[in-house]
């Protein structure tokens, strides 16, 4: 029971099912005095609202962020932001034929063996749109990051079989990219594999990538709250990941002590950017296979977190499934739904991310202080 | 500030340095009635004890585990358990000359970053000596799974470049293996690679992988506290740890919808065991891409989750490091160090998974009962 | 930061201001399959209201709940519960000459301390309307807390100085009363006292008791979250309150111990009802000076608390203030406003009860399970 | 299960049994630096000890506090602070003819019907042995508070129907008391009470009374987790407390507004100390019925709490009691028992305010920064 709030001090309580009359978070222990607008949550929600490229399903979400509370004269008072989005357009009637099938891939069997029962028009709270209240909790984290120096950016690294190329990296092509991949061939190859998927009633899977940077050392907290550890259970929470990775990964396991641990340089051999905060000077690294974090920690160099989501479980394809009878059924799963969650995904990484940091850095406070 | 505590309703709180006085662990929420001695925990904390192979380090860690309460007559009385392991054996004079370096893959620039001072005499608390407490907590929730049918088991999967092949998995043979592997012909390859690594003064990393057997269906707390995400939280909070991955895992992220969904076959089709709790009548199902874990519940199928450690960081090869003065030192690290933790963590990654599992079977019981 | 949460297993989340545009809550935890309308928690959201007689506010506060997730088809589906009420007939003018200004008794000074600016609005989250979230979860907590036959009941106890006589309880009286008194004599004198207040341009304060039958033994978790800790955390986390007893209260602290240890006699021997639950076999007590809490648990006889509340701290008499600027300034505090709350608190005594009782007999569950 | 840990940022985890092998504490939280002893721990505990006057029990409790970790060279480190007592000097042969019996006042019952069986030597967890943790940590909590000029004090405020005129407070006397008493003449009056209670077998109840000076402005997180909630849940956490008042407690509820309500004389004109935290001009009020909290925040006066204890349940003359069978029999109990508890008291109450005002202090910290 109860595991729909997020966070220590910066804390988000989800609610709210994809067919219901609405979706909406709760943001308790965001610092008062923040200029903050409905424009300001807009313009994140936006960035994961469908339809904005044939990939995406054809479902129009309006999405409209109402802010009810918590905000006085255009500032954040200290006390708790309620969000609401209403629902539109749910074509619940969609789903009444899967009201007592599990769906492959979906998480009906566990709502059904866990409650007794389940709203089965769409997802309920397994639905994509419960991402709304982490995206609209997450613009707030960017905000007060960014006013902090810390900027998190994630990116689709991979759809399917198709990689970025590291090489190819463009920051500028990113903004534009309808897949919201920072490298323009390796997005040309992403849409024809999704054309072929979509010919196929098939759908991929992908690799979203993020990065923190301007992050003050020694964040986290040790042993079971560690940066990473948090980021973990950040990332996994979110729908449809299967996989997470912290700097090397998995690539670290292959590696040789020696090769793995990265070496500092101090910035004035490196000639870099060296950044102040509190206590740091901020070294550089020669390489960054710790992905920013060691024992638990930040280290002051930049957080690589890279995410992997399995492929839309909703295809059109004929598939069996089991019944709530215990009889198995072929069924083709109709309804609009994208045939790749990746891009969409991209800015709930970021906001999981921002979230997931700005708490940890007001837990970090106390050990700041002179006391 | 306080990260030491996990869990809701099986609370474990971990606390001790690598060179104070002791470690150990207070678990919070245990049942009462469980036949519980020292013993039981004990054989636990040889798994993890080292010396036991050439490839681990050959300090003599007694590590003798004390029960100071919550036990009465042998039996859990409800009441907190604490319990104590002493430390013995510190060299803590191989350490006073890396008390102003931070050494390459280490937490210590973290900590001093953070609090203004560390104790410098090895890892501290982020020590491999602080997972005593997690295995000795671990030992107490594999005890109750058992009890209910639930059964942990994890193994060293691969060392460095060496993977266990599943086609030669042999569980018999785990249990007289010196690296923990399930499968001859990897261990000899990978004892040979260790030793040339030994020989290079470098170390090795590795993957562990676990399974769950007899998992409930629908345990796991949507949206923050779903299964994979808690046990997320779990893994990367242990050491060294870079990489984790549900089922398929990344490979998922690769493949189409129609492959990666995992498709059912009704028991009494696959003539295999249906197993019963409460609700379940649990389906088998054909493959098991998603790693026994749909919408953050389980689904009845076996939970599979791989671990992805790096290499030890402490090679007595010549390394660069940062001094705390801002220069760059040349270092050789002495002391004993294993050159692959990999073995080692492998009851650390089950007893973690363990206290995931029975908590979020104890916060499930309220969805479970008629009200 | 971030104190709006309640709960450990039923954990309420509230949140919104008296003059923002709404107020609500979030119920996680609700168990599924709960029969729950808006009506439902109507009925409780009325017996808060304003307006119900000469001695509260005159504002018309509509408060219509409404219910935007977790329900489906009249049933809850074990996931969030949000409640939204729309704020109306805000007269927030009235507030701006205090907008510099710290009314004595309210907490003014804290939030602009705290936060360094607030709403000025009214009390803003300090107002009497932040129970709204409270009532419309206890609604849900009392629902099922009935269901198993656990009875939360609470009324006024006392105004001013003027007491309910235990000889003259009646119970009949109590939901015909304006006051929430349960003695019709004692509630003519409050009256008569309260229009004397008024007429005096001043307010009263009060007394409400609460008591809970049907409660099983062994409920509440030492030594931190005892029942009567968490009770009392509940009770003095409502606006106004300064004393919270539990049975004989403050009264014991005068007793000699063998006047104040209860008694017990064996049901039968009582010719009384014995009530079963789980372990339970009810013994009677002659007494109950513990208030049917010993060492933190329930001990199965009624659990009695009593709360005490401060008058209503606006007053349109002058009064001296500190304004923001350190001046000292004399001040008449206009706008409606109750001459006493204590009335209007009694459902707020009753819902945050409920709350406490059900998250401690939900994180009571695993200890009643056989492992 | 799970109620043994208190605290959000500076987290207390209490552990042990009267009669077990130890008890103990784990504090996590504690900021780095501070220089922390085993004799700064122990001159807190030597005052809880029993055997310092004819009125406390003759055990002999030695009670030597051993820190196991958290500490290094003399000074804090940031990491939990693990402090470990044993038990000695236990007579668990007194207690085995109440192995099947509850006693009249006692948690035996509640124990037993929880868990299915109990500890039955003394108290186990509800003995009064179990503070022996919180004052280790509240001896912690404390000297970092007054390193921030923040002094909590508590004394023991009546022993019966005796109490202390605020009158004849004298502060000096305070110090040499043996009951606790600022007042000489108040105390002779209670020791006589006292012997008669000894003297007739029985035993009495008291007020234990604590003032926090130095308080900082804005302190507490509404709505649940205020100042006095928090205070409120720390005090009915100790064993045999029955009524919490803040301030004019219960005799608020009895006045008019315009009576309760502190006027404030702003710093100047009153001639009195100024202090200043942070954004803090701490104003003077001429009276201060709020107890120094304001809406759950404190407002900067002294903090005023009111703790009622009931008499010691153990008493040697004969009562009825419940036994496990259901029959009710006649017992006297036997062993070394305090006549009053309230004197040893006095410093649980100071700890646990010192705790929960930590913890809050360090909570509040993310609203003082400027992001």
């Amino acid at each position: 029971m109860a595991g729909s709030t997020f966070g220590t001090l910066f804390r988000v309580t989800s609610w709210g099912e994809s067919h219901g009359k609405a979706l909406g978070v709760v943001v308790d222990g965001c610092p008062a005095g923040l200029p903050l607008s409905e424009d300001d949550i807009q313009k994140y929600l936006d960035r994961r609202k469908p339809g904005q490229s044939r990939f995406t399903t054809a479902r129009s979400e309006g999405d409209r962020a109402e802010i009810l509370s918590g905000v006085f004269e255009g500032k954040t008072t200290g006390t708790p932001i309620s969000i609401l989005v209403r629902n539109q357009d749910q074509h619940s009637k969609d789903y009444s034929n899967i009201a007592d099938i599990y769906r492959p891939g979906h998480a009906d069997l566990g709502f059904d063996r866990k409650y007794g029962l389940r709203d089965y028009r769409g997802g309920g709270r397994s639905s994509g749109r419960e991402t709304i209240g982490r995206v609209a909790a997450g613009a707030i984290a960017c905000r007060i990051l960014e006013r902090k120096g810390i900027r998190v950016t994630a990116y689709t690294k991979a759809i399917g079989p198709v990689s970025c190329d590291p090489g190819r990296f463009d920051s500028a092509y990113l903004k534009e990219s309808t897949l919201g991949m920072p490298d323009r061939e390796a997005e040309e190859q992403a849409q024809a594999y999704l054309n072929r998927c979509m010919e196929e009633k098939d759908s991929a899977g992908g690799i979203v990538e993020c990065v923190i940077t301007g992050m003050p050392q020694g964040i986290g907290e040790p042993v079971f709250d560690k940066l990473d550890a948090l980021l973990g259970q950040a990332m996994f929470s979110i729908g449809a990941v299967k996989g997470v990775e912290i700097g090397a990964g998995f690539g670290a396991a292959a590696m040789r002590g020696s090769e793995n641990n990265d070496q500092y340089a101090y910035p004035d051999a490196a000639g870099k950017d060296a950044c102040m905060y509190g206590r740091d000077v901020r070294p550089v690294k020669t390489t960054n296979h710790a992905g920013g974090i060691l024992g638990g920690m930040s280290d002051g160099s930049d957080v690589l977190i890279r995410v992997a989501f399995k492929p839309t479980p909703s295809i059109a394809r004929p598939q069996t499934a089991l019944a709530a009878d215990g009889s198995i059924r072929e069924i083709e799963i109709r309804g609009r739904h994208d045939p790749v969650i990746v891009p969409r995904a991209v800015v709930v990484v970021e906001c999981m991310a921002a979230i997931t940091v700005l708490d940890l850095l007001m837990r970090d406070l106390p050990s700041r202080l002179d006391w």
